[in-house]
């Protein structure tokens, strides 16, 4: 164990954190160390926001250079380190622990480079996912994952997490994206992993980093690979009057071969939250609602949506209505993209991030409503269909304290369902501290015994972002 | 070190020969072992042919479990052990070592479920690579990587290779296709990495055992994503006076955002070779020829093309030629596809593999062209030109050991460049025993480490397949 017992605040442990303090200031500029308590305080937690701990400190290194002093440092100290992007983990991923250092790399927002010979853009690792697409649209360009939270999360962030979101039906996650990454290893190294080139010999290490959740080493630059913008999209709605119908006939369009850019799901719930919020035009009269994109030209978009309004009607669809403008389109947009805020004006709500075989929506949507429905509580389910990746918001109220554990049983029994039907804890969100116990009803102890020893390969200490992904009993065992 | 000195055939050394024979006698059915020194001979080698050594005996197991008491039984006798799919490897991945034993997954060729819901096909590990099209082609479906050798190559030595084909510059490469495998460990444990959810939380196993080579365990079954076949494919060849003309327009096509399903490109040398063997109906008075390749409706494959055709002219195309049947479609794919063996017919050559950026594609053209002509030998170049994956195939008469040693300084040099035009040392061929010392060129040491390190992760002792991938003073340093 390197890890220090810092949790009595005795003098030779508070000697200790100043020791750590002034060592830090030796490497960085004053304006990148944050001690002081009152500008500690947003990095106490992340969009998790279930947990709060004060950090030792907290570091906004400028260079690459600085990152791997102030690693190598820590690592030395055996001081753990919790590495930051924006801070909008929904699974806890960014939460300090006591005493940690926190190294953000959010003053490293510099976009280095466009190539579009490569069609790659290269970023600093603070660089924001939207800022790519901002960057380069007037060149007819995007950078293709778009998690909700896409105008403030941070490409390292979403490489340690392997973020998605509601177009990654069509052009993958962030792994799919990804061709190069600039990392700082415990001991202060820099790697270069991956390049523009199509494919790099040896392990793949670029790929390991991708939903490593910041435990291999801090990326401080990344490669990504630029798509064209289609020349046109246009978003349509399915109105179903059952759920689990809506679910089959995702099912049913996938299995036939068709990928739309997206297929995204809402529950009624859902349907009303969103509405009340955005005037999206959402039906209110059907129990579910798909919004399916297609895009391309204008004959290739009629002949896919063609298809799928076959299918759609074939599973009863009760109402379909095409967008008629780009305004309209982005109004659509706009009512599924709010569904998080919206939701988070009328109610407290934990979001689950599961992942099922498609072939199992609608087995696991009938039973998501039956285990909320036990425990008393309401859901809503907003969610990446074409993905199988579902996100119920199950709603209760934070002053109740019996409510909030019942919504916490009740979001561990949706996950265990995913598993079971053969599907996953996470589709995007990660583990973080949110799913670590979790993981154990995923993973035999043999699996995770095998995850921790290359992990392990990078940080033999278990100083990088300890307490996270694996159950803490785990944790302990790996920590030599 | 685990290795045994099994190389002088002293009596101990013979006793014990024998004493692991007796073992694996015990393991496996009689018919799943091979030790008669006759029966060996084809597992000297792979497609790489340049070295060969007789194993000390082949296992061929049935099942999982025959796999995992062989491997577990190798390792604590400390047998290096070579996992071999159909040892179509170019670059000598499936080679023996004296005394090692090789573990054959060629007998394991069960397709066990097609899931339509799920667009998934879940196989043994000796599948071979057509075999999965050739089961769901009559329900509309296909698996897309394609390499050359499809025919005969398994799933199991694509996952190792994390292998390619012309048409995955649209669909993406094994790793992008494969959801999930079944893997035995060193130990004998028996692991499933991934699934047919969209992801799966922790670290990417799964993405690592992609091109990971046969060093971290082996794979006896794979899940794999089923593609729709699209409505319609059409090649159109582009001839043009200069290779690196042609290098540039694909650069341009690709720089627009256009993603046709295939770009393959062939020099002189190349298009004469195989229109000679194969009457494809390729123009014999331009430089360098482009098999672009678009595929969807009708409506898409014109509006595709109409862009791609603006952008050769352009570039001063010398001639188009759309296929005009599926027959004469068929012809076209032929021709590039018997390119390797079609130039075996009239030279002996070593076909190299790396890949260079796009933006790079000319100049590597025209240096690989002065490097070979320095040597005093003749290239042709036939490659999937959308990926920047090149292909050189070095013509040389194997009876000459002086013109075989400058092939292979040519080929290195070649490699060299691509590496340092910001590319690497492979595409979808490996390192495997060709190109493990210039990894040197492409890794510096703390890289190498690294990556040694998740290795060590795996198979501390350097047991499977022992002599790959990294350079031998590295492996030595890597075995505890």
């Amino acid at each position: 164990m390197n890890e220090i017992a810092f949790l009595t605040p005795d003098p030779d442990v508070l000697a200790r954190r100043e020791a750590i303090v002034a060592g830090l200031a030796d490497l960085v500029p004053t304006e990148a160390l944050v001690t002081d308590p009152r500008e500690l305080v947003p990095f106490e937690t992340d969009a998790f926001t279930a947990y709060r701990r004060v950090p030792l400190a907290v570091v906004l290194p400028g260079t690459t250079e600085e990152v791997a002093a102030v690693l190598a440092y820590c690592a030395e100290q055996g001081v753990p380190v919790v590495p930051r992007g924006a801070g909008t983990s929904l699974a806890g991923g960014a939460i300090p622990q006591e005493d940690a250092v926190v190294i953000g790399v959010s003053r490293m927002n510099r976009i280095l480079e466009i190539d579009h010979d490569n069609r790659t853009c290269t970023v600093q690792a603070g660089v924001t996912n939207l800022a790519i697409s901002d960057r380069v649209a007037a060149d007819g360009f995007f950078y293709a994952p778009d998690p909700s939270s896409q105008l403030a999360c941070t490409i390292a962030g979403n490489i340690g997490m392997n973020s998605g979101g509601a177009h990654c039906l069509k052009y993958g996650v962030t792994t799919n994206n990804l061709l190069g990454a600039k990392v700082v290893l415990l001991d202060g190294t820099i790697v270069d992993l991956g390049g523009k080139a199509l494919d790099a010999p040896g392990l793949d290490l670029l790929g390991l980093l991708c939903g490593s959740e910041g435990q291999l080493g801090i990326i401080t630059e990344a490669t990504v690979r630029l798509l064209a913008k289609p020349e046109g999209a246009r978003p349509v709605l399915f109105g179903f009057d059952s759920s689990e119908v809506a679910g089959a006939c995702v099912s049913e369009i996938i299995g036939a071969g068709i990928i739309p850019v997206a297929i995204e799901f809402m529950d009624k719930p859902a349907i009303e939250i969103c509405e009340a919020f955005a005037k999206a035009g959402y039906p209110l009269d059907v129990e579910a609602l798909l919004i399916i994109e297609v895009e391309g030209s204008e004959a290739e978009m009629d002949d896919m949506l063609a298809r799928i309004i076959a299918i759609a009607r074939r599973h009863g669809v009760a109402s379909i209505k095409e967008s008629q403008s780009a305004t309209e389109a982005a109004q659509i947009w706009k009512g599924r993209k709010s569904a998080f805020g919206a939701t988070g004006r009328i109610a407290d709500y934990i979001c689950m991030d599961g992942t099922v075989p498609l072939g199992q929506l609608s087995h696991v949507l009938r039973e998501t409503y039956r285990i909320v429905a036990g425990y008393g509580l309401r859901v809503a389910n907003v969610f990446h269909a074409g993905d199988g990746n579902m996100h119920p918001l199950i709603l209760y109220d934070v002053n109740d304290p019996a409510e909030a554990e019942k919504a916490e049983l009740a979001g561990a029994d949706i996950l265990k369902l995913c598993v079971d039907a053969g599907g996953c804890l996470t589709g995007e969100h990660g583990v973080g501290i949110e799913k670590r116990d979790l993981m154990l009803h995923q993973f035999s102890e043999t699996d995770l015994n095998q995850q921790m020893a290359v992990r392990a390969a990078f940080d033999p200490g278990w100083i990088l972002n300890p307490s996270k992904v694996f159950p803490l009993s785990f944790s302990r065992q790996g920590a030599s």
